[in-house]
């Protein structure tokens, strides 16, 4: 019996619009998908360059109006991969036309675009996806099956920090990814966001927050162009360089935060540690195929955290590539995120995580963002 | 100007053919291949399977002869990743109707095989290609430029392990790759071919060897089957479970080599170290990113092997994929070695590792084995 | 010609008891100290148990009141190594009396207590030394170096956590290190102090602070005694189990810090890294024999931190013991930090640590606690 | 009631001389001994230099004639820590003269020497040891206590490398380390000697051996001295830079086995690991207060090599120094070694290692080294 069809539509085509692409072309060639996955079209406003990611991306058609891709009838599925500046008014045009949005994450420059957002597929009645992949590497989603079953109890602390170094040099030009007006904020947004969703995926909602935020190089060289800028012209940073912060965790337990694109070295270091009751578990994304496990409930003798290859048929996802030992890379994190949104829209159960995670999501940032300005607490929830 | 097509038939449908297949269809959408990879033929003997392995893996259609592969005039390569005691006659037929012959490793089942498909290649006058897939990490190939570049100088010391665990287990059944008529030898063949490539590779030719070779478990319990084997019926293990040797490199360099499907905990731990007058070499296929690096050049004070993200845009195949930090996974091995096969092929150089590469690995295998059953050193070429 | 000899009266005679004790007994073995060092006198308040640590430790003879050690006019040196609670009185005392005083850490259970400590000593005109001994592990002797030398450039993240479990089961029970009129605080105190010393001697001074406290089990049983506590008894912890806060330092760098006992798995993970513009540190006391360092000055394809066995005669205190590779162990911080205090009091330049840093210190500590209290940042140095 | 006194002279105020009598000081501050140790002569042949050992290791007085330590009619134990060429006479001396033998290892230059000496001490009926000091780092006896109770079953492989790289320049000088003369053999009995004690104390008798032995760098400058060798002069280097063999055990565990001193970066890396049907244990001297276990009768998603921090109470000798996750050095092997080797004494039982396991340890190394000269394989014991 053939399987439905599910029609995708890809706004923007550059390091995301690579990623979603590949997890598009080759979540089918692993799991049993219930949908066909059809990739109709990818969308970007400089035509050569979209033409020649269509071809290479393994795309059907292009567009360079979005709009073009939220009022095709044929399209279910509204990928909006772009820079944040247009996530909301794309998002929220194809909520109303009625499409599956899946987007890339943070979903918002700013908290009331996540909101706007949210609102519009919570009207639309149509289920969401957001790219927080990590969560679907296989030792984190091993970690979360780990902490369901009970295996460290209590939670006491969550301690994360991704940590890049691309910025490092003050040398380092002008970028989109500085511009707070494309970007909504800089290393908070691009990667704390995705330590704030492993927090809420393991540990659960933080309820208040207090951080500090710093922009270490203030001005950069513009990159000389036709007609613009000049050998010597400089550009404003106006977002953070690297982001710091205290947390408290609904069930008490105590976070620490921190993200940055100024560690030498690391390169990307995505890296968590959850220590409860009974055992402890730690992660980083570079060497994103093991999983550290400590069980206290062992003789004291033999005490010690494991690396677990999370490479097994055992584990989360991992039994459908190849065996054990044999290890996945970052891309296979979009395939395993294509996956299960595809089951979950097929089984009509909420994708996790989704537009409403992606809300919550923006809510810490958020907090922590005025924590900094106002140099005190800030409840995630409001008062 | 269109790319020429280049257009393979597969000749097996089960890891390695997933492997392949996944390399075929991905290695364009990474690399600016010169061709255009046509996958038109998969073959397997069951054709139920066969049929749906097309399907999966993203072959046009399916054969179940062979040899309808081979005198198709359509394909210009043939894939040869059945299991061993397929390879020769497979190999040589193709090679006698003008294919161009990829082939799994090790590429005969005995070097009398080995033999007579490098003979037939040879008389093609066809480039060939073997999958011996680790060279094509990143790491590796760093590794090997480094090497080249005299960073590590002389070479002393070339040291490899490659272990696995799967059969450790003596209630684990038999299988085919436990039957010497099926597969020629046990850990030998299967990855100790692999660090007899790397040591090939990255050091040079092997002279003399002497080594030993085991079976721990003789007897394995048969998988029951209708009209087969009853519940408590045994098979006979005929090859080794595990095989050590020393080496004498040409170049003077001591060689130690241990392959073992009986080291618990070890999954696909394919590790080597190079030792040399100006540095060393590490790598571990479990952190298949990673390359250890000390330069004993450097201040005394700051001495200390670094551990290179081999992920970086300046390193071998990895400016490819994803930026820095982002790590690739196994089945990158394989679309690497296609892009790198491709372009030879193109441009008309040698690809490395070919059918000459495979036969001067299988006479390291057969002196290896020989040295076991004589109980003496052997000269990998005669006297 | 004869070395003077340096007497010294050691108060206190439990773990940092037996660890300095250690030390005196040994400097002298590894390194041509300027002095000969006089065990002379140890001192507790249980006259058995002090006759036996007088006698396994290696002193001459020993006292029940500390009162006679500072007024015994042969001793030069008086080293505070009780519990918190009665270092002031006697560090002042022993200061009044015109003795050396060495110190343990935290030096007070209070800033109140700090400022007169340090107010005593810096009356007495005589140099002090206070145990902050990680400074004194080669590795991070090494990592000072570095950063002096300009090799990671200017400083723009500390990072430290110094994590351990020994009371995160809610059974253990009521110790007074979990007494706040005998400690002063928790976690804070006994292993906060310790990355506040770290921070200050590799970054700089501290500006200002933020951070939480908790005490996760807030009642722990009583360990039943004659003529006390009964069966099922609890008493109440009254200090912080965890604490973690985030900092400026006065250069511009961002801090984080967190120490706690609930970290399940953490024996004595003393882990520090520093990120700069040139690159980075990191070191963890588990494996205190090492310092990882990435320099970003070099060629990018070989980029990577190098794992230093800081245990070479180039490297700071090592070459006083073992060939490089045989590493030392805890007890020999203490070993160099008691050689470096000789060797400073014999050459009249200032002992770092002292008095006036463990004040610092506590200056940090106490903004730690106010912050936590007021949930407010908190100037270190007041307003 | 008073201890007994044990009195021990030392011939030899070296780099072991420097060891033991560290041992020998420290042994009673940690360990309540049986014996009080007295430390009353060291002795030497140049007088300057050993007065000054004496003085600054501890010990009462010298000599220069190691005769009158033998003669000594207050000395119990005579240590014998000087070059090898002059263990055997100074061994078997002391059996003779009834003294209690403790020797450095190997214990003879030659399989003829150690045979001698092991016929001397058993004619004497006196207790013996032999300072394979690795058997006393608390995690290789974690180890050998997991071994003993079954945790890793049947032994299948033991993987043994012992690197350093302190002669891996072809500048580095001749030195007495590198003469047959004064030293018998140079990696294969300086290193080679502590992997096979290691193979022994885990995995049982060596049967059989086959190997390849190699000098890398054949003439080394000699170092300029008055009335020596003038600049250019270069000496012979007569023995092995690196050794390589494979083995097999009695119990039928397949064994490999490398000593080099031309493995850059590695300092002291005496890495091993043993292979068994229910699991794993590995182990490397430059982190020698851990061990890796691999429980595999555990569910396979939580399988994974453990870190165990051999530092607790619950673990061997451990429990005598500091608390979990305080390490120990290099030197406590020692201090364990002489409290083991006290109390075997004083309880009139075995020690162990004791001569005639330095005998056995000397047959493999003769194997080894035959091995090598006749390329073939060698039973360790003779036919």
């Amino acid at each position: 019996m053939a399987k439905p069809t599910l029609t995708v539509g890809l706004i923007g085509y550059q390091f995301m619009g690579k990623a979603h692409s590949n997890a598009y072309r080759q979540a089918g060639r692993f799991f049993d998908l219930p949908h066909e996955i059809r990739m109709k079209t990818i969308c970007g406003r400089t035509e050569g360059a979209v033409a020649e990611a269509a071809r290479t991306l393994g795309w059907e058609g292009y567009e360079t109006d979005w709009r073009r891709v939220v009022d095709d009838p044929e399209i279910d599925v509204v990928d909006v991969s772009t820079s944040g500046d247009s996530h909301c008014e794309i998002a929220v045009a194809a909520a109303e036309a009625g499409k599956v949005v899946w987007c890339e994450k943070p979903i918002g420059n700013t908290l009331a675009e996540a909101e706007r957002m949210a609102a519009a597929v919570r009207a639309s009645g149509r289920p969401s996806a957001v790219f927080h992949n990590y969560r679907f590497a296989p030792a984190v989603a091993l970690a979360k099956r780990l902490i369901d079953e009970g295996r460290i109890g209590r939670v006491y602390h969550f301690r994360a920090a991704y940590l890049q170094d691309w910025i490092a040099d003050p040398a380092f030009p002008m970028v989109w990814r500085l511009e707070k007006s494309r970007t909504g904020s800089g290393a908070l947004g691009d990667i704390g966001s995705h330590i704030v969703d492993l927090g809420r995926y393991l540990v659960g909602e933080l309820e208040e927050v207090c951080g500090t935020m710093e922009t270490f190089v203030k001005e950069r060289p513009l990159a000389p162009s036709p007609g613009g800028a000049g050998p010597g012209a400089v550009g404003v940073v106006d977002v953070d360089d690297a982001v710091a912060w205290v947390a408290r965790f609904e069930g008490g337990a105590m976070g620490t935060f921190e993200a940055s694109r100024f560690a030498r070295g690391r390169k990307n270091h995505n890296r968590f540690e959850v220590n409860g009751e009974r055992g402890s578990l730690a992660f980083n994304l570079e060497r994103m195929n093991e999983l550290e496990f400590y069980d206290a409930t062992e003789p004291e003798a033999t005490h010690g955290f494991r690396l677990i290859q999370a490479t097994d048929g055992s584990h989360p996802f991992a039994g459908r590539y190849w065996p054990v030992g044999h290890i996945l890379g970052y891309e296979h994190t979009f395939v395993n995120l294509v996956a299960e949104a595809s089951a979950a829209l097929q089984e009509g159960r909420r994708m996790r995580p989704d537009m409403e995670d992606g809300l919550e999501n923006q809510r810490v940032l958020d907090a922590v963002e005025r924590s900094h300005l106002e140099r005190a607490w800030v409840r995630v929830r409001g008062a």
